[in-house]
């Protein structure tokens, strides 16, 4: 197969079309030299974690934050980059295909092209096993020509996501040794930007020269973190699939007679559930979050939503559409505790025909209650990330059997006097991943392809690109990159916070604080019994809708870059008032203010607080 | 419920700028005044099966076809209709909804109003159950403000799709008395339109003032003969579906490990699954058709899919889409003769539980040897066409676990040495039928709305609206109208041909021998084999793509009307020529042409060559 990698293709009219368009750049980007501005050395966001995190990073920890501006921007301590060596650059897909990976690819090319034609872009094929076993691909304008704007991981393929193990980091050392790379792009999620820091480190130990550069792109959404606002991917994924789940609404609403259950790709992390619910106003949604922090049992699920059942029903409404994001099976407690059991089990070596016999009682109790399909489902081999393999557990039939089965009984008890519930079940997410990517999935990605060749061009290592302030057009976009080392927390596990586990990027999960939750509860009820189903419609890329942003995008605030820059012009505007001559009352003033700044903050900023 | 019809809605940008888009009308429907042609009386298309229908339909069959041509067209019999009394016409949306339904309502409403501000147009609400309990809301431009060019059926909703027991029929008849209504338009598909054609001869036969007249609206895209070209939804249903099988497609070529089993919405055709391949170029597609004139049994199929998996891994290749119409479990010839001996037991009264031990030994042999799941799903009651309840039965399931099973006894066997045989499956429809309709369906939808007034003023019943040569754009397409009773046939139960069937409209099922199916086999080793995945797109509303037709209504020269006139040109032009005065020759050599060709068609349409 490895030769069908890259080769030309037919396209259809729209997806020539789309070959055609050119993202736009930043203006910094823009031009043949960028300025990098080095900001603060970075900290991790849990201080109690700093330690550990710098103990397995000790070179590439509190590493600073750097900016790129354009080359006439007047920023006394920004450098000039003039020096393009023809470096050799490697770029691999890992992990799960997103839409607007290719145009990742693309920006890297175009950008090391304009700077030094002579340096070399090698794509890896088939992804951490090409990395592996050194298959590459050299990148050039012909390959990219019917890749440009398009879905899919196939210009390279991909396989397992991990770069984790002894073996695999040597193979991944030696690939890059071999092939004398300068730097390795690595394209993925929260798992292979772990992955990505681990490798900064270890290479940086061996005295590798191979510097490593991540890019945030994962449909899940779920990379998100002071310097990453969202991912590659996420903004198609979440405009495909509310299509879906609008078209199925109005279906709801013309046929009037069934309750669809969606399950959605994304993880642990709701992310992609809650942009759809605030795209398309389905009448419910269940967030793994919400079920986690309330710990809902299945039977607190299943009442809840007949109780929303017989609601509507009062309301001579039989139909509706409920959410369910995929990560949400793993929230139920006690389906948490029954899988605990049967990983460890599995990880044993005992074979899946044996587990239920090995069960503890309680466990065994609830295994035996799940109809078949499910008991086979979560026999699964966990993923590479611990998991359960979300994507095969149709959590939205197990709702649906276990709603009718109840209200089934209410019927007979005569608690629930309504018509019969039927209910058709649906996964969306194989169906959306290969989508052409959207306009905004196709301008971050190429920009983040340009951010990672100026991250090389400034010997930096273990960093992420990064682009602030998203929501507003490509041309007040900022353009940064921060260590990954900064993103990085540290699990507690267990009873015992005293045991911590690895630093790693952990998926972002929705925040019940925050703004888009909050839209969300707000509506919820109108939303329920109202059915103000919405549809954004197919995904657009002219016209109405062709530059919308995901909501959670625009609605949360997270300019928190923008925050961290505004306040060091307030030092500096402070420091430019202090200057000797100044009067004594001046300097009394800013030093009783600033002393109880740093009060609050050493209180707030300290381990205890967490 | 009921209140919540044609309420105002919240909609998304894109829905709210399509609320602005205004169809075209073709010339002839433009302006205030359109003239109607009347051609010649329609004859059934099947010689053999006309004595039958016409013994059914004695007041409706053989009516003349309606040509619309516009006021100032100079054709010497054409009627100028300027007679438009306030009539009161009644619709009702039936059968499955489709995306553009609501077009039809709008185009109606828009016609009546510019030809009487005081014609009434009342909408049945909940479908034909709102009919017969003369339920309705009565249109207005604000009501239909919000559903212009959206999908769904939900302005008036819908229910079963029958309207054929004599009490249905009599309750129709009592509504229509009732609410004093001189035409009733019925929306909907085959079943829906033979309905139709009933209703309008009972209607005659018992002196009822309602006029009925049936617009061509199915996603399914099988109410297709010599007078309608494709049906409202089809468009829309394709290009959705085909975007996803796209997406589904790219999936599979970047993670190079599944096979996609997809099946498709259609019902007994396999229109959809035809028009999605054509689009999309999948790996796989067997039609319903195939199976039924190759008599392909499951072990054929499973043999065929194992085979192209086995030449697949030859060629390291392990991935690939498979698409399956939904009414391929049907054309199956083991499953039919199961099928229908569980059907004729359950219309015995025999409960679904006690099927199985009644069955004969043979179809037992097949029921028991079938996994649960489907065992259960064809023990579903047959749905009111008597099919299976096709949307229900999981093929695509049943399909992958047998070909898998095979896949593994050829690995143990050694006859097979790829790696395992994964298959992820999915169901495309609900998904899809409830999107915003294409521009196509939008426009098509539009015109017939405005063609169904036109057939109320002509006076015209048992009526269907037709637009022909539809390929081309809107300023180019025709305006008509032909008898339903023309459209139906005959059809010859089991294995005595002289005991008839009821007249009625079949799905156009695909035609083996039509240049649509030939395209397809033309590419289907490339299909299989060479993974030319084509990805039209997500539906577009500008640009490119946008203008696009569904490619079987290219590819296949569907002009008979166009023909009809231009035969009847040559026959007007001949008794021109042949006037009195003319040449003794030319009258010689006209009789004796024009005698060799009624000589040859006499035989070609004498019931013995069918």
């Amino acid at each position: 197969m490895d030769t069908d990698y890259g080769i030309a293709r037919e396209l259809s009219d729209l997806q020539q079309l789309r070959t055609l368009y050119k993202p736009q750049l930043p203006p910094c980007l823009q031009g043949t030299t960028v300025r990098v501005e080095f900001g603060d050395a970075t900290i991790a966001a849990d201080p109690s974690g700093a330690h550990t995190i710098k103990r397995s990073f000790p070179r590439t920890y509190g590493q600073r934050l750097a900016h790129f501006l354009r080359a006439t921007a007047k920023v006394p301590d920004a450098q000039l980059i003039t020096d393009h060596p023809a470096v050799r650059v490697g770029v691999v897909f890992c992990g799960r295909q997103s839409p607007g990976g290719h145009n990742v690819v693309w920006g890297l090319f175009d950008s090391l092209k304009v700077h030094n034609p002579k340096i070399v872009l090698l794509g890896f094929l088939g992804g951490s096993e090409g990395l592996f076993a050194q298959k590459t691909l050299e990148i050039s304008d012909e390959i990219l020509a019917t890749y440009k704007n398009q879905g899919g991981y196939d210009l390279l393929g991909r396989t397992k996501d991990q770069i984790r193990t002894t073996e695999q980091v040597n193979a991944a050392l030696n690939a890059c040794t071999i092939l004398k790379l300068d730097a390795l792009v690595i394209i993925g999620g929260v798992t292979s930007n772990t992955d990505a820091a681990r490798l900064a480190e270890i290479f940086a130990e061996r005295k590798c020269l191979t510097k490593i550069v991540g890019i945030p792109v994962t449909l899940n959404g779920d990379l998100k973190n002071h310097f990453v606002e969202t991912n590659v991917g996420f903004d198609t994924i979440c405009k495909v699939n509310s299509q879906l789940i609008s078209n199925v609404c109005t279906d709801a609403l013309s046929a009037e007679k069934y309750y669809y259950f969606i399950r959605l790709m994304g993880r642990k992390a709701s992310q992609v559930a809650l942009e759809c619910t605030l795209q398309s106003h389905p009448n419910m949604v269940i967030l793994a979050e919400e079920v986690d922090v309330s710990k809902l049992t299945l039977f607190d699920i299943t009442k809840k939503l007949c109780d929303a059942v017989q609601a509507r029903a009062e309301q001579d409404k039989y139909h509706g559409v409920v959410l369910l994001p995929e990560g949400l099976i793993e929230s139920i407690p006690e389906v948490y505790a029954l899988l605990q059991e049967i990983h460890g089990l599995l990880r044993k070596g005992v074979s899946a025909d044996n587990i239920s016999g090995q069960l503890s009682p309680w466990a065994s109790a609830l295994f035996e209650f799940l109809p078949l399909f499910i008991r086979n489902q979560l026999l699964l081999h966990p993923e590479s990330d611990d998991s359960a393999q979300l994507s095969q557990i149709e959590t939205e039939k197990l709702l649906a059997h276990l709603v009718e089965t109840e209200m089934n009984k209410r019927l007979e008890e005569g608690t629930y006097k309504g018509k019969k519930f039927n209910a058709i079940c649906h996964f969306f997410g194989y169906q959306a991943r290969g989508s052409l990517p959207s306009k905004f999935d196709c301008d971050y990605a190429y920009v983040l392809g340009h951010i990672g060749y100026h991250i090389i061009a400034a010997g930096l290592n273990g960093y992420m690109a990064t682009v602030n302030n998203l929501k507003s057009p490509v041309n007040k976009w900022r353009c940064g990159a921060a260590p990954i080392t900064a993103m990085m927390t540290v699990r507690r596990y267990g009873n015992n916070p005293s045991i911590l586990g690895q630093p790693a990027l952990r998926p972002a999960t929705v925040d019940l604080k925050g703004k888009a939750y909050d839209l969300l509860r707000q509506n919820a009820t109108k939303f329920l019994m109202d059915d103000i189903y919405r549809n954004p419609g197919p995904l657009q890329f002219e016209g109405a809708g062709a530059d919308a942003r995901p909501m959670i995008l625009c609605v949360e605030d997270q300019d928190y870059m923008g925050r961290i820059k505004e306040l060091q012009e307030y030092l500096e505007k402070v420091r430019s008032i202090v200057k000797p001559g100044c009067s004594q009352d001046i300097v009394k003033a800013a030093l009783s203010a600033m002393a109880s700044v740093t009060d609050i903050l050493s209180v707030m900023a300290s381990p205890s607080s967490y």
